[in-house]
């Protein structure tokens, strides 16, 4: 365990938590100027508001370039349930990361590929490379993520450069969609350090 | 990119979907039977049933050795409502992983501790070990994530053997419960393979 600097006398040093104060964190402004990793996040017909802020809120903590909501997925100044809704999983992130809506996911990954992003679909495939295989590299790379029910389409995956599978050793195979939006942003922003 | 065997074209090759069969989802049974990753999840007074059975969800995908319920935390047993809603998130999840109720994170911790697991508060603090300078070993663990306001109870933490704190770096400082332990699960499970 030579690279875990764990104290095992907690009692004794005590490992108290940070205030807010002490937790730096910055304000919209200041995020908006701040450097972002190169990751763009890809929303497709995402159902539920509360995973829609949730995916907000963790790229708001990793600082994610940019999230692209898609076909049903609701925005931030959709209707008032749904500003509501995402407000109350965002927490205000909703207005600190960058978003831009498309009524098709097909011309975000085609916008995506025209500047030189390297898009990959999140899904279970044939053909697709598993998480743990993935070494982010610095290449402006998106993801994918879709329905909660059907996944991302196949057409969208079609245009895309490859899948990246999150393994599953269970009974269900299917994680939720904002828990798995943050374990591949933190995959990214792991590779960052 | 040598390590990343992304398939460049997609189209040609076909990236299709794996059917519901293709994924060999076990049956509870054999998961009760299977293998388990040494990690126990520990869950403190937290109150939204979302974040229970999206726990649960997360903890099926990656065969979580068992996950304790502390004080407010609902339980998959407990009234009609934390039935449904646990159950809607985790969507049967709630019937393979192994669960535990205490009214007391405290007595989770010292039973665990006798267990010989060494036990690491998630939380933001003064001299917690970061997540990316965190390499899992094969010592049995448990980590403790706690309500989504006031987080982990500082007399929980004085108990544990320390805080393992993922980095953030935006406007809010509070990633989602399911979220975070989405996060950390995979950490363990990626050290695994």
């Amino acid at each position: 365990m030579s690279d875990n600097t764990i104290k095992h006398s907690s009692q004794e040093e005590g490992i108290v938590k940070l205030s807010i104060l002490e937790m730096n964190r910055m304000s919209v402004e200041e995020f908006h100027e701040a450097d972002k990793m190169p990751l763009v996040v890809v929303l497709d017909d995402v159902r539920s508001l509360y995973n829609v802020g949730s995916v907000f809120r963790t790229a708001d903590a990793f600082r994610v370039e940019s999230i692209h909501l898609c076909g049903i997925t609701a925005t931030p100044d959709g209707t008032l349930k749904a500003q509501q809704e995402i407000h109350k999983t965002a927490l205000g992130a909703e207005d600190s990361v960058e978003w831009k809506y498309f009524a098709n996911a097909l011309d975000s990954v085609r916008e995506l590929k025209e500047k030189g992003y390297r898009v990959l679909a999140v899904e279970q495939c044939h053909g697709s490379i598993m998480l743990q295989n993935f070494t982010p590299d610095n290449q402006p790379t998106a993801v994918v993520l879709g329905n909660e029910v059907k996944g991302v389409h196949q057409e969208v995956i079609d245009e895309c450069d490859g899948c990246l599978e999150i393994p599953q050793f269970g009974t269900k195979h299917s994680l939720n969609v904002s828990t798995t939006a943050g374990i591949i942003i933190w995959k990214f922003a792991e590779a960052n350090f």
